[in-house]
């Protein structure tokens, strides 16, 4: 991805070192992080420094090239970067990769991450294809080149789209509790110079009730083998409203994101996260600095499931790295 | 509605004043405002310093009474009040009910507020014969005391309910952007002494979808002939998904909010309001000290339509002061 003239992905090894762009101060600071220990490789990924499934993966990978250069017990390192966040089956895979490969430890990671970049560029190539001149998208969440090593998940066929000219709109759901929407994916579109409009979740069924969205497209955590898909809250919500509105619904996932041990969606486990992330929301004031501002009252309890499972009978398609795959 | 130890309304005249809760400083600062002209009592009502239709009405209602006796052009106040919000149904309830109304000034908008203050308390008679002892509701936005006169409308049932011994728990959708329910439900659910909890509104359907949410009971701004109802941005969406996972989904509205001369949600108009209230969100930092800030980054678009039309297909039934009214 293209970041200031320079190109990025969200994960690489530089100096010794998994390097990593902080996605938690985007897109109001643009700061990488380095870490030289798996156990800081864990926290990164616990705290959402990385955060989307695919891209979760990759840096499991490289924690696990950390370990086995600093000496560590491999397995050691693989159950404590498995145990970080439980949703996202990219970890395992990354993970499992590593284990089988060989090679030297950041090869092996490197070959990964290259892996991932090219499964993704080809969902691109798949996606683009169902995307027409003139369409209005509506995604959800972050699935764009940070959620990944690069090119995205949902977004890469909208980048594809938009490099063969077909002129598209996104609209941008903010997805609260973390505001990846507005904060991440408005910023990536931009940085692409795809016309896109932030809206807040709630009207994005109004969106599709008025005829203003062709197309759905989200990426995904976990999908079961019968085409149950995990994703961040409240894809479910507009999974069911693309139904119900005739809209077709798309998911944009590499094959790392195929649980093939998981039979349907209520074998997959829902990561739920503080309640600080929806009583307190974080941006930047007037002079750019970053603040937490609480907006429930004090001690008020809140719920914050950060996933929701979407049954397959709602999904139109996946579209993965080998093409479009339709469950139903 | 009680608080601090003393009952009030969110509007009453005093002193020569239209005095009003300031719903912006909520929960973290509690404020009344008193203006004295009609002007100011628009720009309160566009501002959202009063918002929820029925006491927008009792507002208006106040408005006109202020004009009266300083004297101003009653139909000509009339046109300014009614033009500050337009999806409320109830605002021209208000405003007509004074102009058809005989007696002093304020008397007259008390007697109209008495009046609605009533309706809503009978709603909450009506609406609690449906809620069981421990059953889990959940609402959006604010359809409480504050956004009427006095009891609320989707939380009178609740009031009564409680009142009655039921044990009740109530999911609060936040409801972005304004977040009303984190702000306001939360608050004022937490003042009756209500167990609630507070959800992202992309949490709604995952709740409903794992089986805890027993019924939905939400306000309305405009219900039309055909029963199409016209609330916050978001209900459409919960009215969806109750209909998919087969939860009641009430609407509760006194007879103010009914327009006889909207045949279908497609007359109604909806508000659009500032992208700002999407870019940026308002709370108190760590020393209670009111800031905004901005989420999205910076130039990007934001679409803010207030409001959405939930067709009257997904609405189990309306509970209004003369009872359960079912269209379908």
């Amino acid at each position: 991805m293209r970041v200031r003239g320079r190109d990025y992905r969200s994960v690489w090894f530089e100096g010794g070192r998994v390097a990593l762009i902080d996605q938690r101060l985007l897109p109001h600071r643009f700061k990488v992080v380095r870490l030289s220990t798996v156990k800081q490789v864990c926290d990164a990924i616990r705290k959402m420094v990385v955060r989307g499934a695919p891209a979760i993966g990759a840096t499991g990978c490289y924690g696990m090239a950390l370990a086995e250069v600093a000496g560590v017990n491999l397995r050691k390192a693989y159950r404590m970067l498995y145990a970080t966040r439980p949703t996202a089956h990219d970890l395992r895979d990354g993970l499992d990769y590593y284990m089988g490969a060989e090679g030297r430890p950041v090869e092996k990671a490197d070959a990964y991450a290259d892996l991932s970049a090219e499964r993704c560029r080809l969902i691109g190539v798949h996606g683009a294809k169902l995307i027409r001149d003139g369409m209005d998208l509506l995604t959800h969440c972050n699935a764009g080149a940070l959620a990944c090593v690069d090119w995205g998940t949902a977004l890469a066929p909208m980048r594809v789209a938009h490099a063969e000219g077909k002129r598209i709109h996104v609209w941008v759901d903010e997805t609260r509790p973390r505001l990846q929407g507005a904060k991440l994916t408005s910023w990536e579109l931009t940085q692409e110079g795809i016309p896109n409009t932030v809206v807040a979740d709630n009207a994005a069924g109004y969106l599709m009730y008025s005829g203003r969205v062709d197309v759905v497209v989200v990426g995904a955590d976990r999908i079961a083998v019968n085409g149950d898909v995990a994703n961040k809250v409240g894809t479910y919500e507009k999974a069911v409203l693309a139904w119900e509105n005739g809209v077709p619904f798309y998911v944009a996932a590499p094959s790392s994101t195929f649980d093939r041990t998981c039979p349907d969606g209520s074998h997959i486990p829902i990561e739920e996260r503080g309640g600080g992330e929806v009583t307190h929301v974080t941006g930047v004031d007037g002079r750019f600095r970053e603040v937490s501002v609480r907006v429930a009252p004090r001690g008020v309890d809140a719920f914050n499931p950060a996933f929701d499972v979407t049954p397959a009978r709602y999904v139109t398609a996946v579209i993965t790295e080998d093409g479009v795959k339709r469950f139903i």
